[in-house]
């Protein structure tokens, strides 16, 4: 795939970050592509149906599996905003897709080369090709406003219940 | 948890794992368990629904979620026949579950201790304690008996087809 493609699939998987990030979830997007076609999306949904397993990455999978009428994902590849968590790794890696592309890497819990490298490792019945960086800016800025805005509002939060305890005194 | 309301759990699990069974899907089946009560069910259904993510360990979580309307599971303990695979320990440390009971040991890809210890990595934000071993051999004997009907039914679809084949010299 050229960068140029790789890129516009990432761009695809933004839009998905922004729609979580319009509903106040950590913005992360996935795309799930066969043959230059989306074939699955999906974005962060934990907190609005509070559910710990809805990460964009398992959204997309799913999506897929059911656009192709089969859990096996051998001829797709993965975008990602965020680097995946082991479950969404794992997810990978039952699904047999072929590569996973990230844009932000993440350190604490990145799955695919940073923190640890769960898709690579040879011992599992399956492996995934892994490409990092790829948009990686537009990604990182995503969701440092995110936590930027979240930090803001916890701030404002803490001030106003001070206020209404000194109203009280 | 005494021994004998832990083998009360896991033959609800196991329950589940007959479910499976009769669907001829692996036979596998978790229970979510919180404050003695059952709260989430799940048995795999990847065959069925031709979906890579439906372990029984997500349908339970996802179930028990549901169920409190909240992602967080801290008082929850998850019981399962079969050692979690990647995907579905990733869950259990996103759901922030406070347990994991596993009947059968999966060598080749369960990461709750044998093939690797996931769960228990104090690099993530959250372990979960684990407990192996219980009512082993009642898990075990399920997917033996699974994978050798499986064998026989592939072999006398073998044997099916060279007949046919025969038949057309």
């Amino acid at each position: 795939m050229e960068q140029e493609e790789k890129e516009f699939f990432m761009k695809e998987a933004i839009k998905e970050a922004q729609k979580a990030y319009d509903k106040k979830e950590v913005p992360i997007g996935a795309v799930v592509v066969c043959n230059g076609e989306i074939i699955g999306r999906g974005h962060n949904l934990r907190e609005m149906e509070q559910d710990a397993t809805l990460h964009a990455e398992i959204k997309a999978i799913r999506q897929a599996n059911q656009h192709k009428k089969s859990w096996r994902l051998e001829d797709c590849e993965l975008f990602v905003t965020l680097e995946p968590c082991p479950m969404c790794s794992g997810a990978i890696l039952l699904a047999r897709l072929k590569k996973v592309t990230f844009g932000a890497f993440d350190p604490k819990a990145g799955t695919c080369g940073t923190f640890m490298n769960l898709v690579q490792d040879e011992r599992f019945n399956h492996q995934a090709a892994v490409e990092s960086g790829v948009l990686e800016e537009e990604c990182t800025v995503l969701l440092q406003s995110f936590f930027k805005e979240l930090r803001q509002r916890n701030k404002l939060r803490k001030q106003l219940v001070k206020a209404e305890a000194n109203k009280g005194i």
